[in-house]
């Protein structure tokens, strides 16, 4: 999407994740003379989720009976509303007859769900319809805009990786902590191009407020660059902070927002997501960078699933906002619970509030000492904070998206384990 | 995928098409300090698809009345089997229980699906389902691969467009007409680094033969070239031409497979494709490709929908390998009435006999003009053969993608024509 050559984003918030698989090198085949791209090699091995369940398969091999129970990776658990998943029986039903049988539609997205989108989650917000590209989630838009960190290593935007501190040196990692209302010092940068920033954050749980914010669009006014949010868990927002960067005046011009239905409503399996890239955007020689990213998406992508798409649509009816505001209250009700009983044994407790991920202090523990811990202890797998950075140290992320059965069990299981030991 | 820096593909035979938009540039907004990619300036302005879609728009301008005939863009007309829409309609309604609801699932697809791909589609051809890759469409995969004309411009491998003669430099375009029976020759090419090759062809619909793939293999081999083959046709292959280049010996050590249900199973719009990569397949230095496809599937994709899978394999059940069997023979019946309706007014006419697509040849008649005088007098639309590259002047392509009546109608027309003008 960007020049391979001159981009050199020096700033990025990356707080999203990809899998890998085991780097080994064998010599099975035939050596062809294409060489290898070498910037995969840059690629750092152990990836924080496949190792997470190395070690869940060790804990189940140590303890075969264990009730384990995962608030590790934050995948979706709850039931489709059934006002969706009818609406997208309908139409697949459709598919088999002469009348509703569709093929090939906008690699943009049906029109009537680019509307509904502009409409519902934009409400009041005067974004148009053609400024919304539908995808089949924002991980996928997000790598369309090279804006991952495995996808500017893979390209070779992200320099070298930098062993001793644990950061590739062409890009900034800023740290988000409680010190500084988990918003970054912006004084201390110097230019960055992009600026990828995720409210509410995973996994922090914090959501931006207006001031920050603006501040940061302010900050990118000034310095020419482009903001790239990802508002994936904006409908976790329970008091106003802000539900989209184009709340911002000013945002139009220095901001895209790449967004989900995965949290939404639970499409992580159905795949459905968008990116709004607004008119005003423009690159250095006045050129709209929506023109190339409806380029980008016409070239490298043909659009998602018609049937994923009917699932969107049913979404955004007035039933159907109504039905996902439920699962959204149920998962938010999970937080509730586990904060209390983390606060209730004096943890300092962050995220929650805005957003289904509760991010816990453990001062002067290691991350990973207090995963081990709690798994050993109490069977529950829960995140290491610094798997997502060298700022989350000190930390554990617990995912409030269980059932409520094993939310409630984990919570007198945690009670009991810190009670006992004051980890 | 492969390195920006060290890849100069220099042969590639593109037969595919992304849509794209227009290049205008116009400032309403804020310049951000972000340069464009000066790559995607190069890009070529006028696509074929909307090309044609204007000369529609036109023409019916011209006659509003009038029962236009689409055989121009291959995009399927026929319902899905009630085997595939019932078994994805379970699925759905599945996702509204708590025991059928499922999130993400692995990025590589689910384990089911690629040992079904692997057995039914690679029958006797030992592709083990840890090299089959489920992915969103062929499309999206040829993207990812960087094997599209356009992906390539963007990413900075294509050179140059020249216009005096309408390629870009470093890109070799392999002339494949009848007088070297569709297949390039070979000893005319310096060593490419990727060979693009699509069989059955689209536009021609000339389908390899077994002695010409082998040569292709050989020829891979000795130059230490990777092909990357597009077999999206391979189910309309009547006679024993090879259906997937892994019949080809030696072929696990030099292709790459990317195909798709779209043509196979009419899932245009339902989105839902493959690719095999053999761990034979090594990098020149010794590393398996299929390790990094891996990290670039999970880094930028998500998994195609879990309703998309479900379909997909429904369609390698027995029943729906038969019922999918009778969705292609009723288009390549559409083509066959095509082809006999042309060859009885005497027209020299390629393919439809293992692709739906039926490619004609106007001997000095540019293609252009050929398509303008069949919509002016017919009202069908077809695709200019030069709109595929230059070596498709003097050629147009039709679609056997139709419902039967309109395959009947456009052919009683097309005769009528042809037969009054001698076009």
């Amino acid at each position: 999407m960007f020049s391979p050559d001159s981009l050199q984003p020096r700033m990025m918030l990356v707080n999203r994740f990809s899998c890998t698989l085991k780097n080994q090198s064998v010599k099975i085949g035939h050596c062809s003379k294409v060489p290898r791209n070498v910037n995969m090699e840059k690629l750092q091995h152990g990836y924080l989720f496949p190792e997470i369940e190395r070690h869940e398969l060790l804990h189940l091999k140590k303890y075969p009976n264990a009730n384990v129970i995962d608030l590790g990776i934050g995948d979706t658990t709850k039931p489709l509303p059934t006002i969706v998943t009818s609406r997208m029986v309908d139409f697949v039903r459709g598919l088999s007859t002469a009348e509703g049988y569709k093929g090939y539609g906008p690699e943009q997205g049906e029109k009537a769900l680019r509307k509904a989108i502009a409409a519902e989650i934009y409400k009041n917000l005067d974004i148009k319809p053609s400024e919304v590209f539908v995808s089949d989630g924002a991980q996928c838009d997000i790598s369309r805009l090279q804006a991952y960190i495995d996808s500017s290593v893979i390209i070779g935007h992200a320099g070298k990786f930098v062993d001793r501190i644990g950061k590739y040196e062409n890009i900034e990692y800023m740290t988000c902590g409680p010190q500084t209302d988990f918003f970054p010092d912006l004084h201390t940068i110097s230019r960055p191009q992009l600026i990828f920033f995720c409210s509410p954050n995973n996994p922090t749980g914090h959501a931006a407020t207006r001031k920050q914010l603006q501040q940061l669009v302010d900050f990118a006014k000034v310095n020419g660059s482009i903001i790239i949010y990802d508002s994936a868990y904006s409908a976790y927002i329970t008091d106003n902070s802000p539900k989209s960067i184009f709340e911002i005046p000013g945002a139009r011009e220095v901001a895209i927002e790449v967004s989900s239905f995965s949290k939404l409503a639970g499409f992580t399996g159905v795949r459905l997501g968008w990116t709004v890239v607004p008119e005003e955007l423009l690159y250095s020689n006045g050129f709209p960078v929506l023109h190339d990213f409806n380029r980008i998406v016409c070239t490298c992508f043909n659009g998602a699933s018609s049937i994923s798409q009917a699932g969107g649509l049913a979404c955004l009816s007035p039933e159907g906002l109504n039905a996902v505001q439920s699962l959204v209250d149920y998962y938010m009700e999970n937080a509730r619970i586990l904060v209390n009983a983390l606060t209730s044994l004096g943890l300092t407790v962050y995220g929650g509030k805005n957003a289904p991920y509760v991010w816990v202090r453990f001062p002067g523990s290691k991350s990973w000492d207090v995963f081990a811990g709690i798994l050993e202890n109490t069977h529950i797998i829960t995140i290491p904070g610094s798997g997502f950075g060298p700022g989350g140290e000190g930390y554990i992320r617990i995912s409030a998206f269980g059932q409520r059965d094993s939310i409630l069990e984990a919570s007198e299981r945690l009670k009991y384990l810190l009670y006992q030991e004051k980890l």
